[in-house]
C-alpha cells in the first residue's frame, strides 16, 4: 500500500529530495569510479585507536553516569573541556549547547528564532544541507554573492534594508566564513567587521557555521565573528557560532556545539529537549576525555598535514590538466575547491558524461536556491579520495571540460 | 546582557519550562532525599561490561565505517538485527527508521503529519515529555480518560466525530498501551482492536509509543497495535510504533526506532536528515552487535527480574503503610505506580511537604493539559531507588498522606 501523500504536513510535502544524496547514491559502488563529490573526511583521519580505548574506559568507569539520562544542554564535563581548549575567547557554560553535530545546532537556532515568512540571508552558493533545514522552519532565503573576501556585505546591507522597508523581518545572516562549503573561500577580517557592524546596526543576528575552522593548512588564523563581536563591541548577543567534531574526529559521532547568548542557548535547549531529549552520553564523555588528555592538538596537526598534501595534489593536478578557461579557488583549509567554467558550460548536464568517464563531482547549481542557480560551476572534494585517485579524477574531469 | 524575548519565534516563546525538570532539579542533591520522582532506569540495569567491550571492538574493527557519515534512515546492520530480534512480526527495512531515542521518533512523526491546528488525541494522564514535542509542531491536544482496560475508545470515537463535524482535522491518536507512563496501566487486547477499528473507520493514524514493552514482569504479552492492524486487517498504514533501547540498555545511548508505513518512514527520514543528519554511528553498530550475539534476551531476563522485585517491594510497602482511602495501580511491567487519593487532596501542594519529609514524587497534575488537570494523583517510580529506599520512601509519603 502506498502512503497517501496528502496526509503529510504541508511543509513535509514541499520538501524536495536531496539531489546531492541521489547523485551520491547513483555513483556509489560503480567499479573504478573516482568520487570527488561528497564532503566526507578521509577515513585515515579518524583517531580509531585512541577513540576505541576511550570508549571502553568511559563505559567501564563512568557508565553509571553516561548511560543514564543527561542534560538537554549537554554534558558539563565536555563543556568544561570546550571552555578550556577552544581558542575562541572565554565563555560560560550557559553560553554552550552541545548538539548532535553542527546541522542539529543550526536547526535549533532556526527553530528558536524563525516565524514562518521570516527572511534569512545566506551566501550563494552555500551548503544545501543546512539551507533546507532553515527552510523547513518556514524561513525564506535570500542568497547573496561572494567575492574573494567572502560574502558581499554591501549587498547584505542593501537587501536587509529593502526587505525591512517592505515590512519583512530579516532574522539572521547565515555564513560559513572559513573555507566555505562549497566555494572554499574565507571571509577577510575587514569583511567580518563590516558584517558585524551591519548586523548590529540593522538588528539582525548572525549564525556563524564553522565546521572546518580547525582544518587550516596555511595562512594565519582569523578571529571568528563571535569573538570579534565580543572583543571589539562587547556584544554577546549578535553572533552565535556552531562548530562540529565531524571533520576532526569523525562525522559518525554526530557531535558539535553552539556558542551564543545565554538566553538564546536556553531557548535552543528547549527545542533539544523536545527533539532529541539530550545528546548521546557516551560520545560526549569520550570526546571530553579526548580533549582533557590534550589529544586534540596533535591529532589536528596530523590531519591538517594529510589534508594539506591532498590539497596540493588537487591544485597541482588542476594546473597540469585544466584548460585555461577554467578557474578555481585555492583554499587555505577545509575540504573543497570550487571550479568556475565559462558561462556557456552546463555542469548539470556534464555530470552524467563525467560519471561515464569515471569521475563524480557536485554541480554548482545544487548550492543555490533554484531561482538563482548558476550552471557553470563545480565543487570538488579533496579530503576523501586517495592521492593517486585525486590526480586521475582531476585528469578525467579535465578531459570532459576540454571538449 | 539578557536576550530579548520578543526576538524568539512565537512557538518558542509559548513553550513552558518543564515543571518535572524543575522539580527534579529542586530535590536533587538534598541529603537523605529519596526520589520516587524521575523515570530513570536503575544504573544496575546497564550492561556496562558487555557494552564497554563492544564499543572498543566496533571502533577498532569497524571504525572506518561507523565513524563516517551514515544514512539518515539508520544503519542497515542494526535494521537487520531489529528485523531478526523484534517479535512484532516481520517488516522490511524500508519500514524502519532508527531514531535518537523514542521522543525523537515521535517528533519526526508529528512533523511529518501535523499542520498547525491539527488535533491529536492522547491519554489523560500521559507523558508530558512527548506531549510538548507534539504541541511544538502546532498540534492541539485532546486528552481523554482511561479506565482499567486503558484509553476509553468510546470517548475517542465521540471526540473525533465531534471534532471532524466542527471541521477540524484529527491527525493521530497518541497512546502508550503498555505499562503507561504515568498510570502503569496496560490496554487490553479487546480495547486495542476497538481502537484500530475506530482509527480505520474515521481515517486517523495511531502512534503507538512502546518504551517499556519489553519490561514485562508478569502476565501474558499482548500483541502490539501495529501487529494487530497488520495481522488482522492487512493494514500497514494506520499504526506506527516507536520503541526505545533507553529502558533496556541505557537512556544515555539515545537510541530507538520507529516502525511504520514505508511512505511515512521516508517522510520522517527527510526530517531526520535536516535535524540530526543521521543517528550516531558507533552506538548503532554497538547495539547491532549486542543483538546479533543474542545478548538481549538474557539481559532483559536479568533486568525484568530485578524490576519485578522492586515493584513487589513498592506494592507491598504501599499495602503496609497507606491509609485505606488511597488506591494504586498494580502494573505488570514498566517503571511506574499511580496513586489516586481522595478528591480533596492537592498533591501539588503536598509535594513541598513531602520533599521536607525526604521523599520526592511527581504530582499527577503534571501529566495533564492544564485545563483538565487533576490534583489528587501521584506518580511513583520504582525502578531507580534501592529496595530499602523504596520502602522508606513509601513510608514517608504515607505519613504525609495520612494527615
Amino acid at each position: 500500500m502506498s502512503f497517501p501523500e496528502q496526509k503529510l504536513s504541508q511543509v513535509t510535502r514541499s520538501m524536495g529530495v536531496s539531489f546531492i544524496r541521489e547523485m551520491l547514491r547513483a555513483t556509489k559502488g560503480i567499479e573504478g569510479m573516482i568520487s570527488l563529490a561528497g564532503g566526507l573526511p578521509s577515513p585515515d583521519s579518524f583517531p580509531k585507536k585512541q577513540l576505541a580505548a576511550l570508549f571502553k574506559e568511559v563505559v567501564e568507569k563512568e557508565g553509571t553516569d553516561v548511560l543514564q539520562y543527561g542534560a538537554s544542554e549537554g554534558d558539563d564535563i565536555l563543556k568544561e573541556q570546550i571552555l578550556r581548549v577552544e581558542k575562541e575567547g572565554a565563555v560560560s557554560k550557559e553560553e554552550i549547547l552541545i548538539t548532535d553535530g553542527s546541522t542539529n545546532g543550526i536547526y535549533f537556532f532556526a527553530r528558536a528564532l524563525i516565524n514562518p515568512g521570516d527572511v534569512v540571508i545566506c551566501e550563494g552558493p552555500s551548503f544545501n544541507g543546512t539551507l533546507v533545514a532553515i527552510e523547513a522552519c518556514g524561513a525564506e532565503l535570500d542568497a547573496l554573492p561572494m567575492d574573494e573576501e567572502g560574502l558581499r556585505v554591501d549587498l547584505v546591507r542593501e537587501t536587509i534594508v529593502s526587505r525591512q522597508n517592505a515590512g519583512h523581518t530579516v532574522k539572521f545572516i547565515y555564513t560559513i566564513p572559513e573555507f566555505q562549503n562549497p566555494s572554499g573561500r574565507t571571509m577577510s577580517l575587514a569583511r567580518r567587521r563590516e558584517l558585524i557592524r551591519v548586523a548590529r546596526e540593522l538588528g539582525v543576528f548572525i549564525l556563524e557555521d564553522q565546521p572546518y575552522r580547525d582544518l587550516r593548512f596555511m595562512g594565519g588564523r582569523i578571529d571568528s565573528l563571535w569573538n570579534i563581536a565580543r572583543a571589539e563591541y562587547g556584544d554577546d548577543e549578535t553572533v552565535t557560532i556552531c562548530k562540529s567534531f565531524s571533520k576532526i574526529l569523525g562525522p559518525g559521532l554526530r557531535l558539535g556545539f553552539a556558542v551564543g547568548p545565554a538566553g538564546l542557548i536556553a531557548a535552543m535547549a528547549k527545542w533539544a529537549q523536545k527533539v532529541i531529549v539530550s545528546p548521546e552520553g557516551v560520545v560526549q564523555r569520550v570526546v571530553a576525555r579526548f580533549l582533557e588528555r590534550n589529544m586534540l592538538e596533535p591529532h589536528i596537526e596530523r590531519i591538517t598535514g594529510m589534508y594539506r598534501e591532498k590539497r596540493e595534489i588537487m591544485i597541482s593536478s588542476l594546473k597540469d590538466t585544466m584548460p585555461p578557461s577554467i578557474r578555481w579557488t585555492e583554499p587555505e583549509g577545509g575540504l573543497f575547491v570550487w571550479l568556475t567554467c565559462p558561462e556557456s558550460f552546463d555542469t548539470d548536464a556534464l555530470f552524467h558524461e563525467a560519471a561515464k568517464a569515471g569521475v563524480a563531482y557536485i554541480p554548482g547549481s545544487k548550492f543555490y536556491p533554484s531561482a538563482v542557480a548558476r550552471k557553470n560551476e563545480i565543487r570538488l572534494n579533496f579530503s576523501y579520495a586517495k592521492p593517486a585517485d585525486l590526480r586521475e579524477g582531476v585528469a578525467r574531469l579535465a578531459k570532459i571540460l576540454k571538449r
